[in-house]
C-alpha cells in the first residue's frame, strides 16, 4: 500500500465573514492547515475548525502569514528584521496550540502562508528564520517545506523534521517553484488534469514542470486548496483518482 | 520571615509606540504580567520582555485584555457569548507561553486585563468563563484574581490555583472591589502613602478599605502600575517600605 | 402618487471577504447605505459600491459604526467621550464623501450602524453626538433616524435635515423601539409578512408594534437587509408589494 | 525678503499611545501633515491636532499611508493594484478632511507618508496614483514632492499644484533620492549642521549631495522631523539659523 496525504488551508474567515467550505474539504483531506489570526482567522473560528478536524480525524497544522488581514496574508511586506518575523510566527503557532488544546486536539505541524511562504521560496535567510520560529516553540513540530527550495534547505540544515507538499491545482517551473499566479496557465482550473497531474507526479517520485521536464524528490503531501468556488471538486476528484489508482490518503 | 509578591502590568507598547519604564519596573517587582497583543503588545515585545525579565529574575504571567488596541482595553465591550470570550483569552495565554518558551522562559500566572477583569469583578459567569479559559490551556496556570469578588468564588469553583492580589494606587470599596477610576480618590497618586496603605493591608491581613473598613483576606501580591508617570516612585517607595518592614519580595 | 424610499446596508465586506449580494440590492432598493471602514468595508469595497450605486440610479449615504470589524460593529463598546464617538464618525463620513467624490457620486445621508446605533435609541446624549458629529462634517446631511425615539429628538433639536426609517423585518416595542434580536418573533424571516406590515404602516402613517398598537409617525424610508440568505427575496417582495398597492419607490 | 515653509509630520500617536512633541515643534514650523489612522492616528488626535494647529496659525496637510499600524508605514507592502492604492489614499485625505472642517481648519496638501513615499520615488506610475489620488479628491490640493524624482514629474504630468520638498536631517544621493537610513551618514542628527545643510541649500537654490553636487532645483519646504529625541532641537536650530540668514519662515 502507498500512502500519501491531503493538506487544505482552513478556517479562514474572520469575525462576520466566512471563506471557503471547511465541512466539505474535511471530508475530503487528512492534514488541515489552520490560519491563525494574522492574514485569516480568529480564536473562535481557530477553535471549531480544530474541533472539527477532531471529529473528522483529520491532523492540524499552524498556517501563520503576515499579520495583514486585509491583504489576507497575500501582500509582500518588507521591512522587518528577521527576528522579528521569527516571534510573530512563533506567537501564531503558540495561539494555535493552545486553541488546538483547548479543543482536545494537537498541532502536529506548520504550514507558512501566502506571501510570506512565497517570499522564503527565494530566500534561504527566510526560509531559516521560518524553520527557526517553529523549531524554538516545539522542536517535534513538522515543517511543510516545497522541496528543492530553500525552505526544503533550511529544514535540513537546522535539522528539524519536515515534509514535501506539491500543490494539486498549480503549474511548476523547471527550479521547483511555483509559476506565478499571475502568469497565464499558473493555476490549473480543471478537476481532472489537476488529479491526473497528481497521479503522474506520485508514480514518477517527481514533480513535473510546465515543460515536461522532471524535478526527483520525495512527495509526502499534497494541498487542495478550499477558497476557490471549484475547491471541493478539484479536491474530491484527485482523492477519488489517487485511490482509484492504489493510494492511500492518508496523514503524514 | 514574611513574603509578598510584587506584580506589575508590562509589554504595552505596540509596534513603534512604547509605554511605562519596563527596565526600571523590573528592577522593582518580582513577578511581571505581559500584554499578549490585544489590548497592546506584539510578537517582538513579548519576546523581548519576557527575555529581560529571565535576566532579571522575574516571573510572567499572560495579561490577556479584549482585542482593542486603541481602546488599550479599557472600553467595556459587550455582546459576545462567554465562549467567545474563552476562546480569545486562550489564544492570548498560548501566544505568550510559545513566545516566553522561545525566549527560555515560562509564563506561570495569568491576569486579566482592564475592562475585561472589571467586569469579572461584578459577573460570576464571567469570572468563570475566564478561569475556564486559563485552566484549559494549562491546569498548572494560576488565576489572579481579586480577593472577595467573582474571579475568587470562581477560581474556588474550578478548583484551580489562584493568588489574591491588592492594588498599591487604588482606594477600596466596601465590597472589596475598586473604586471607580471616574471618583476623586480613587488613584492614590502620593507615593508614600501607597507604600503605606501596602504595609498596613499586609499586616492586617486585610483590605482596608476607603472608609477604614477592614476586609479579612489572603494578600499574595501588590500590583505596582507601569504606565503612569509617578510609576517607577511608586513602586519604588512601596518596595522600600516593605523591606524596611521585614516583608522579603518575592515571586508567589 | 405616493412614494416612499427602500434603503438596504452595503459594502459590508473586507478586504478577501463579500458579505450580502449588493449587485441584487441595488436594483431594488433606492438608496443604499455604505460601510465606512470602522466594522465593515474598505477604500476600495467603499469607491466601488459608490460607482455601482450611481450607475443603478441608487443615492448613497454613509454607514459609520463602531472601530470593530472582529464584531461587525455589533458590540456595544464603552468607556469613551461622546466627543471622541463625535470624531470617529465624522472620519467615517469624510472617507466616505472622498471616495463618493472619486466615483462620481455624492453622500447625501447618514445612517449610524449596529451596536452605535441600538445604543442611541436609549441615549438621548449619545443620539445628539451623532447628530452633532454629522452636522459638522456637513451641515447638508441628513440623518436617518429612528422616529419617536431619542435619534429623532436629537435631529429636532439640532435643527438638522433627518428622516424617519423603519425596519422591514423586524418587530417593534411600545415605545417605538425595536424588539430586541435575542426575542422570539424580533425578526421576520416571512417575506410576504414582512411586506404586509410595511405596507399597512405606510397605510397608516404609523408603527404598528407587535401588539398591534398604532404609533403615529411619517414614515419616509424603508429598510430591507442584505445579509441573511432570505434578504434579496424580503426586498423584492417588499418592493413589488408596495408598488402593486400604489407607492413610487424613490430615494427621499 | 525671502520666505521658506517648515513643515513636521505630527499626530503620530495611537489610542493610548504618544509621539513627538507636538506642541513643542506647532511652535516652531509653518505647515503640518497629520497622520491619517492608517500607520498611526486617530479620529480624535487628527481633530486635536488640527484644532492645534489652526490656533498656533500652522497650516495642514494629510499625511496618509499604508495601512500598517504596526509597521507605522515603514514596511514596504506590495501585491495592490494602483487603483486600490488610489482608493486607500483618497479614504485617508477625506478623513482629515472632515476633521480639519470640525475642527475649524482646512486641508491644504497632501504629503504621503514613509514607505508608500519611499515606493513612489522610484516608480513614476505609483506617483502618478498617488497624484491621481489627491486630485479626486479636490483638485486644490497641494502634492508636496521630492524634486528631480517621479513624483516631481508625476505632478506636472497631472497639472496639479505641487511644491518641492528637502529633508533638513537627509542626506541626498546624485539623483535628488535620500541616501536610504541603512547606509552611515544617511541621518544627520547634528542641529547645527543640519541647520547649515538647510542655509546652504536655499541660498544655492540646489540640493547639494553628499559628494557636494549641486542639483538646481526650486525649493519650498523643508521637512524637519519631530519623532526622535533631538527633533524639537533640529527644528529650532534650522528655524533660527534661517532666520537669521534674512529668510522668513511661512507657509507655502
Amino acid at each position: 500500500m502507498r500512502f500519501i496525504d491531503l493538506n487544505s488551508d482552513m478556517g479562514e474567515g474572520f469575525g462576520p465573514w466566512n471563506m471557503g467550505d471547511d465541512k466539505a474539504m474535511l471530508e475530503i483531506i487528512s492534514t488541515a492547515n489552520i490560519a491563525c489570526g494574522f492574514h485569516a482567522g480568529d480564536a473562535v473560528i481557530m477553535h471549531d475548525t480544530a474541533k472539527l478536524a477532531l471529529e473528522k480525524g483529520v491532523k492540524i497544522g499552524a498556517h501563520p502569514g503576515f499579520n495583514d488581514l486585509y491583504g489576507f496574508g497575500r501582500r509582500v511586506i518588507k521591512g522587518e528584521s528577521l527576528s522579528d518575523i521569527e516571534r510573530q510566527v512563533s506567537y501564531q503557532i503558540g495561539a494555535m496550540q493552545a486553541l488546538a488544546h483547548v479543543a482536545g486536539h494537537k498541532v502536529t505541524h506548520v504550514k507558512i502562508h501566502g506571501a510570506l511562504s512565497n517570499m522564503a521560496q527565494e530566500d534561504e535567510d527566510l526560509a531559516l528564520a521560518l524553520g527557526r520560529a517553529i523549531k524554538a516553540v516545539d522542536r517535534n513540530l513538522i515543517y511543510v517545506v516545497l522541496p528543492l527550495l530553500p525552505m526544503e534547505k533550511a529544514a535540513q540544515k537546522l535539522n528539524m523534521p519536515y515534509i514535501n507538499e506539491i500543490f494539486a491545482d498549480r503549474a511548476y517551473l523547471e527550479n521547483g517553484n511555483l509559476v506565478s499566479r499571475k502568469i497565464h496557465g499558473a493555476v490549473i482550473h480543471d478537476a481532472e488534469k489537476a488529479a491526473q497531474n497528481m497521479l503522474e507526479m506520485l508514480e514518477a517520485g517527481a514533480i513535473i514542470t510546465l515543460d515536461g521536464k522532471r524535478l526527483k524528490t520525495k512527495i509526502e503531501t499534497i494541498c487542495v486548496h478550499s477558497d476557490t468556488p471549484q475547491a471541493v471538486r478539484i479536491a474530491k476528484t484527485v482523492r477519488e483518482k489517487l485511490i482509484n489508482n492504489g493510494w492511500e490518503i492518508r496523514a503524514f
